[in-house]
């Protein structure tokens, strides 16, 4: 369970009590605010606060005082040529702030996006709760044979048992340990929280705030909503894919035509597309690509 | 006039409409939203957007679910204890944008701290306005002789009208230039835009969309609001500071009072200090402080 | 003359005196190192260091003890889909340092890539040269009628003459006032220098070191070395494209196919191409593509 | 151990072949490159690259044209104006590269400074080593009663054998699992390597290529070489001022004096101290500061 009674009616009271406001809203983003979607068995993305919509991205553009007498369809037109054209300032204009849980392995890829502002859950302050990733089985997959860092087909229902008690008896052991080693009761060691912590997998659960802007975010989802990122970070990126479509419906409909949909052609694919539309037969021998180029290339032109 | 008549209804258009959010809301800054607060004879900074306020940085130094059960006198203390131990983290995760018109001169100094977004109003594409910064006579002041890099004693009035004369000329005199090498009328060269700018003085107003987080703005504020700094870059700091002050009370007076009012202390000026303090008497030679040093050292203590 | 005989004496004396050391060297950048690449009129491009070459971005890549037996086919085939595959962060681990003499108007554009590190000399402090970037008459070009923010037809001989004149005329007159404004002789103004640079047109020459890692370098460069850039900046690009070239040729090689001259094609421009691949009669119509962008389109596919 | 032989034979052959550059060098730094400085029981800081040294700073400053005709004391001199007077950009133009090996929870710490590159080692890709931190008994102690993120006392003999007892099986356990997961031998399970690595805690090594400019490497020392700081990353960043001394050594010395040694002082603060320093009794309940403050304060004058 991701959220807690407790937690749950944090959010609830949050969302009792609505404002007035003179910035720019998105009802879209207001339905999101607060809650938290579930995300693996114990994780989720919270929305906590926002800048901006898709407005917002025009106006900053155009350097206007207000949102200017243009319409919505010069908005979206806008919005699609700053994004087919990779003018990234304006998308930079609008900021969203995200309350994700997640296991410790997934925060060490996400933590690499360094254009971003981040408060994580304090280990040598607090004390961490006993939660762990425990994969469901058909997530759980053999060491792919042609991609040396991903996964390839999925384990049989016995091997998948296997894993699962592997994973949930150490994750419980090394728990169990840990809350003996920083324990405060009469007799025990009472380790420091910040020594405590090494015992602890890389499946347990922290969390922290995220912020970043629009433009670093679409680029994060590029990466980490790709076919190719590790399903654990995916599924994050997906659910904040549903987010940002509710928040700044144009420019998430550019980034999918412009970015995520798209295709980067090198000079060597050029070359072989215009010859294979004028009626050439081109052949990797002759396209100047190497052989897994030349499989790539033949993997986005059949889509 | 910073501000015309059409740009001021924009203005008024958008406060005339206020909307409901869940967000977070300053009540401090919604009165500032959108107001052109002038600077300088014709630039201004208007806040146009704004995310989070004081509690909001206590919520994300907490990573917590809402806004938690704590005091505002707890959340004053955490603030402060934030700041004096150079938590930055949590003072990111709040946000402002701003509309800002400003010299050339101004914005190039401006530009210079890199943490932030930036929207410029772009002279290759659009026709830059005939507005021109002419300093108040008292502002003109001659070069220092104590300070390689800043102003000494205020000019006389016949030098000062000598100074503002020859800029009002030139400034004329090169938008007049400007202005006919870009016309686009019959018999005109019809100059690319691109180009008839660079004919244009350092003293011409451009604007720009500026965003940046409370933990950057404030590092801008502490160098561009110090007395060292150029004044016409100050009196935007200072317009600032006024805004921060009434967008996150809590956070603006830790601000003062360990950042903007703090002193830090040299290694050999607290050995000086140590040693003052239990009686003895210390000089410049027995400090192990330069010349220069030792005077900064007394200019402060002095206070 | 961008270099003065003082200057040249100094670059010299730098060049005449090898050292030892155990650090990657790139050969093709020795060659380089403190000459000034005219760029401009009075503008140049100088190497002042550099940290890195290929094997350094695969020694990264693969987190290596020594430069590790492979090859140097498996070094140019491993930069290639790095590059491909848009792996950046080993790119970063090599570093150029720059020293760059250029008109103020091309360092405000150039200033906006704001990962990277750059002092520029201060005209607070110090005094500007009587160095105005004035354009030769076969780059003066009329406002583009396609294109808002570019440049169309080269301007008549005449119309040319004119231009010149007034640029001439305006900066002479400009550095002239800003001379009598900061002269120190008896009588004169002595007004601060931070104040009288205000006069100074955009075409007045500066300089700065400007120090960026290759990520971030190959990122400006795609941008600034692109047919839309503006050709006082794209100038600057193409030389230091050269001397990127010479420094890390895998890496270039590899920019150069998958980056500068590759093309990203949308949703709808992939589906279009497919569609043409199996014999089938496209048309803007059908393609679910604006005339904009199938014009775009059309322009990359007939190359 | 923190390097096997065949990786000190790399390292050897680095440091066998040195070549011929005509960019700054520092001695101190050649002496330190490729050799691995060992920190904890088996991790390692390299130098692998670096750019500049003192001089470069200044060039950097003066924006000039070679080493200038300045003297070594005038570099020195201005070196320790910049830092005093927080003029960061000149000590950007410095540039680090190491091979860092380390705990997985110091990495997570260390991560947390953005302003850097970094190539870490990946577990998706490759696999980890059986290598854990294990603490010295004499760095084990009990979670401090004062500080609620920090240590206090050390642990007793026995409690700290307990502790050992734990955190030794507990790895050993995790790891022989995850060598039995991901195993391609006949019979095994063969789980994905980006799975597998989820059971490995958090104190097994990592290692990474981290590559940060002196003055944000300056930061973080500051941060992580502070008493405050964790243990584990101090003792990195006390490896990393050894070599930060060797390489430019007046920035160091200027570090020492102006950041890591000195006090920053508070409005109150500096009210109180002119008020002793005038003679009058100042105690807690008259200095305007809170009871922790003053503490804070006591404990700097006293030193």
């Amino acid at each position: 369970m991701p959220v807690t009674p407790d937690q749950q009616a944090e959010i609830d009271a949050e969302r009792a009590n609505p404002r007035q406001t003179l910035r720019a809203t998105s009802p879209g983003m207001e339905q999101h605010l607060y809650t938290a979607i579930p995300v693996l068995d114990h994780g989720f993305v919270r929305v906590v606060d926002y800048m901006g919509d898709d407005a917002a991205i025009c106006q900053a553009a155009r350097v206007s005082y207000g949102k200017g007498t243009k319409s919505v369809q010069n908005d979206e037109g806008l919005i699609r040529y700053l994004m087919r054209h990779w003018h990234s300032t304006p998308f930079e204009m609008c900021e969203i702030k995200l309350h994700v849980k997640l296991p410790v392995f997934v925060a060490r890829q996400w933590i690499r996006h360094r254009t971003a502002n981040v408060n994580e859950y304090s280990a040598r302050y607090s004390i961490l709760d006993r939660e762990f990733y425990i994969p469901a089985p058909e997530h759980l997959a053999a060491q792919s044979v042609v991609n040396n860092q991903g996964r390839g087909d999925t384990l049989s229902g016995e091997d998948a048992a296997k894993v699962l008690e592997i994973l949930k008896a150490d994750s419980s052991r090394a728990y169990d340990h840990y809350a003996e080693l920083i324990s405060e009761e009469e007799g025990s060691v009472g380790l420091a929280r910040e020594l405590a912590r090494m015992n602890l997998p890389a499946n347990i659960y922290t969390q922290w705030y995220w912020k970043v802007d629009l433009h670093n975010l679409l680029h994060f989802l590029r990466l980490r909503a790709d076919a190719h990122a590790q399903y654990e970070i995916r599924v994050y990126a997906d659910a904040i894919c549903n987010v940002v479509a509710d928040w700044v419906p144009f420019a998430f409909k550019a980034f999918e035509d412009y970015r995520m949909g798209a295709v980067s052609m090198s000079v060597q694919m050029m070359d072989s597309l215009r010859r294979m539309l004028k009626g050439e037969e081109v052949t990797q021998e002759n396209s100047g690509m190497s052989a897994r180029e030349w499989r790539e290339f033949m993997g986005v032109i059949e889509g």
